[in-house]
Formats: structure tokens, C-alpha cells, sequence
């Protein structure tokens, strides 16, 4: 069973500028919360630890959730602070968003219900969510630490932004003390520049650019200790890479059909790749299955896409190749 | 000058059930900055004090009560809080609402501050949202005692619903506590019910049953120590009374020529009212022009109305009785 640890809300979408938008599309997600629900569609078992307000939002993903057969039964309601909210401006001149951050972050849990929660995980998946406020930080370095004691591995979404920290700036020392209990990590290219800063003596401009920075950011994850990296690049597809093996990388072609709404991919990906890994896929196979899924959601609008159709198409092309 | 202080927020309303609601309304409010807007409209000068969070909606608040000449200089910035939310859902079936409370429950004044605050000041306005946590609660009281030492008038905005109170239930004894330091008292027909409940032995049915009904709720509020108090009751006008003077309540007939959308007339009620009182009338004439901007304000969808243009209007109206 996959553990997932980190945060759940609702998105408030509008087109128009934050300064006097007035028109707003909600949907419930929240990265870990997509994630396990997608798993779920395609056979994982799934489990979350979350927190929410006592409120209709709170509710309502917790709601979908259990729809997924996602096991909510540690996921926590909070009396005192609402469900956290991220509006988001996707006007195309100045794509933004601001967090309205509530009961997510204020998830706790003893020692007795650490140990309780580890039982029957085989995968901790952690989100950079829980490392924006000492803490929370502390609490999720605790669950990760007695995780690996155990010998279940840790994956780690580092979807770090400056604006998610308490500080406003990315708290690196974090993220790099994470790294080094990592085993999977999947980060995008912006992931990454967030994380790692752009190398220098590069130019975005040529193609060379992308692979030798490419290159560069995955040794620096391996060097930091995640064992297994995947970078995803978007339509330029994704790079796996597993440490010490010969420090080649494998191309991942993006599958996509056509691209309607590329929200939910990078969830959709991590789902693929845990049905993999679950299902003893080595690991570039189990990218490939990742990369097949993230195709499939971004032929829709939004991440509220059901995928369970998907888990006999996934084993019919596995067994063709 | 008229000291506001209470609630800075948005509303977020949907026509949709919570459940599955998806298509929000952003409006920026807080019943407290309407008010101030409006008087201020009206050449009343207005201060606030309240908390935003440091965020695109707290910033949007701020600038329009800055646009409408309140004096903003008291607004505090909140960096760990988000701006306060209401999410309202009006559908016919079910009218309801839930807060997503932030930044304006942390407000935070020293005793020096509050001094300072108090400078120059006529009447300080107190929302019911001041009320709701037992630390908040204690710095109104301590504001509206130092206010009283000075001569300053009280006016109290009895907007109490039991789930704006942390124990999820309206706390009577601090609403009690506070009308014992009331001057001027606007209550909702609403609002009294919920206050004090519905009078034992009143069928909702005949008219009789309003009028004795009002009269209950006006002597209630009167013998809690309220010295002026004023009943709104839609539609059906208002009902104004001064504590000692006869025991007789004037009834003020609501003057809406079409009523478009009830939003911001309460509010509209009391700038009206503080423009009478500012101007010397007496309470009754006052709660007169307190109708009038209520009847203007009905005209138009929602609070954000400039009622600017209504002064001379007054004046002229006012000329004639």
C-alpha cells in the first residue's frame, strides 16, 4: 500500500487578473489527494494522511476520495482552520496564484499514530507541502525517518515554489535533508530550476541546452541521494535515470495524443508509475506506464478525469512490447 | 469621525448547491468597510481597523475602501493568515454560508495603539465578528471601555450567527456584556431572533404577532442597555425607539421603489443613519435617511454601489419635511 502525506484543497481558477477577477471555477484536488485517487483507479491500494476544515470543501474531497477507494481513515478534521485554498490566475499574460493556506498545515500526529499509519506501506510519498513550516517540516522528517528505518521506500514530489514556504523563499536545507532519503523523485524542469537554480553557461535557446541541463539536474538529485530520478519535461516527454547503474539516461517520449489541458499530468504520471512499481515493473518501465497515464489526462479538461479505464489498455501495451 | 471595526473579507457566492458547487462570484466586503465606503460616500468621515491577509484580495479590499477616502492607515497586514472568506450559496432551496476565517480574527492592538486610535474619534462602530474568540473579544472590550472613559459612542452591529463563534454557538454573555456600552443598536429582525430567540406564546402569522414581536425584541435590547435602538425589517421598514422616553417605537416605512437584490442595504441603513447622526438630526430623522440609502441600495445587484451621488439627494428630501 502507498502512503500519501501532504496536502488537499480546492483550486479557485479564474481568467481574468487577480486585481478584480470576479469569476472563479472551483475544483477539489490537492497533488497527493489526485495521485492516490488515480492509483486507486488503477489497482493501488491507497492511503492518505491529510488534514481539512470541518466545512463543504473539506467534504467534498474527502468524499471523492472514498469514491476512489482511496482509505481515508487517517486523513484528519480540523474545527479551527478551514480547507486550504490556492486561487489561481491563468490568464495567459501572467499566469499566478496565492494560497490561502488552512488545516493542511496544521496536520499532527503522535508517535503512536506515525508508528500506526506505517503499517502494510511498502511506498511513503511525500509533497513539498509538508516541508513549508518547521513544524510540519519536523513531524514529516520523523514519518520519513522511521519509514525508511522500516525499509519502506520514500518518494518524493519536490513541487517546491518560494511562495508555499512560511519565509517566502524555498527552504533548501529541507529539501536537500529529504533528498537524502529519497528513492523516487520526480520532478518537472520548473521543479528543478526552483530546486537547483539554471546552470550557468547555458542558453535556453538551442536543443543542447535542454539535454546537458538535463543531465545536470538529474546528477544533482542523484548526488543529493534519490535513487531514482525521473524528470518530466512536458511535451518534451520525461529522462529516467537510476543512480549508479551507468549514469545514462532514458528518453521517455510524451504519449499524448492531442493536449487539451495539461492539468493532472504530473499527478497522472506518478499514478503510472506507481501501478509499475507495485506491480514489479522495473523502473524506466514503470516511467513508461507513468508517461502513458499523464498522455491520457491531459486529453481532458481538468484533473477530474475517472482512469480506471485505463488499467486493462496499460496491460495490453505491456504486453505487446 | 466614525471608527470601524470588524471584518474585512470577500464573499465567494454561488447559485449552486455547496455540495458540487463549481461557479463562484468574488466579491470583496465585510460588513463593516461597506458601511465605512458608503458613509464616507456620503462625506462621513471614516477610519477602519481591521486585518487582511498580505494577499491579491486583502490588497483589493484595501484599495477600494482607500478609493472611497476611508482612512486606511489602521488596516493591518497579516503575512501568516489569508484574508477572511464567506462562501455563500443562494439557491432558493437551501440559503447557507460557512467562513473560511483568516487574517481579521488576529487582529491585534497594544493599549498605546488603541489610544491612538481612539483620537478624534465620535462613535466606534462594533461588528459582531469582534466577538466571536475569547482573545478578540477581549480587545474589543477593552477598546469599547477606553471609548466610554472618552465619551464615545457605541454603536453595535448585532450580526450574530452561531457559526461565526469558535464554539459553533453565538455567546451570549459577550453580546450581553457589550450592549450594557451601547448607544446605538441595529438589529435584523434576524438578528434579534437569533439573539433572543422567538418570543413564547407569537404565531408567525398575523400581523399582530410582528408588532408585539418588535416591541418585545426593541424593550429586550433597550433593558440590556441599548439607548437607541433600531429594528430592520425588510420590507416592512424599520422600527426605531429611544430608551426612557415613552416606551413608543416609530415605525419607518422601507421607501424602495423596486427592489433589485437586498445585498448592502443593511449596511446602506446605517451609513444613512451615521450621515444623520454625524449631521446632528435626531435618531429618528436619522434612521429615516438610514432607509432612504437602503431603498437606493436595493436598486442595484449587490454592495458595490456608489452612493455618492445620493448626498444632495438627502439634503434636498430632508428640506422638504
Amino acid at each position: 500500500m502507498i502512503l500519501f502525506f501532504g496536502e488537499l484543497l480546492a483550486d479557485l481558477i479564474t481568467q481574468e487578473d487577480f486585481t478584480s477577477a470576479e469569476h472563479f471555477t472551483l475544483k477539489v484536488g490537492g497533488s497527493p489527494g489526485n495521485i492516490a485517487r488515480f492509483a486507486s483507479q488503477l489497482g493501488v491500494p491507497t492511503k492518505i494522511v491529510s488534514r481539512v476544515g470541518n466545512d463543504p470543501i473539506g467534504n467534498r474531497i474527502v468524499k471523492k476520495l472514498e469514491q476512489a477507494k482511496v482509505d481515508i481513515s487517517s486523513v484528519q478534521i480540523d474545527n479551527k482552520y478551514g480547507t486550504t485554498l490556492v486561487f489561481v490566475q491563468k490568464t495567459v499574460e501572467s499566469p499566478d496564484f496565492f494560497v490561502i493556506r488552512g488545516a493542511d498545515r496544521f496536520l499532527r500526529l503522535s508517535e503512536d499514530e506515525i508508528d500506526k499509519i506505517l503499517d502494510g506501506i511498502s511506498i511513503v510519498h511525500v509533497s513539498c507541502w509538508t516541508l513549508t513550516h518547521k513544524d510540519l517540516y519536523e513531524m514529516t522528517m520523523k514519518v520519513v525517518r522511521k519509514a525508511v528505518e522500516r525499509g519502506i521506500s520514500i518518494s518524493f514530489d519536490p513541487n517546491c515554489r518560494d511562495k508555499l514556504f512560511e519565509c517566502s523563499k524555498i527552504e533548501r536545507d529541507r529539501v536537500f535533508e529529504l533528498l537524502r532519503y529519497t528513492t523516487y523523485l520526480k520532478p518537472s524542469l520548473d521543479d528543478a530550476m526552483a530546486i537547483l537554480g539554471t546552470p550557468s553557461n547555458e542558453s535556453r535557446e538551442s536543443n543542447e541546452f535542454t539535454e546537458n541541463v538535463v543531465k545536470y539536474y538529474v546528477e544533482q538529485f542523484h548526488k543529493c541521494g534519490a535513487k531514482y530520478v525521473v524528470l518530466t519535461a512536458g511535451r518534451g516527454g520525461a529522462f529516467a535515470s537510476v543512480f549508479d547503474e551507468s549514469k545514462s539516461v532514458t528518453h521517455i517520449p510524451a504519449v499524448a495524443e492531442r493536449v487539451v489541458d495539461a492539468t493532472g499530468a504530473g499527478d497522472g504520471f506518478w499514478a503510472g508509475m506507481y501501478y509499475g512499481l507495485i506491480n514489479k515493473y522495473d523502473f524506466i518501465e514503470a516511467c513508461k506506464i507513468g508517461a502513458m497515464v499523464a498522455g491520457y489526462i491531459v486529453q481532458f479538461v481538468g484533473a477530474d478525469v475517472d482512469i480506471s479505464a485505463l488499467k486493462g489498455e496499460i496491460e495490453k501495451q505491456i504486453g505487446k512490447r
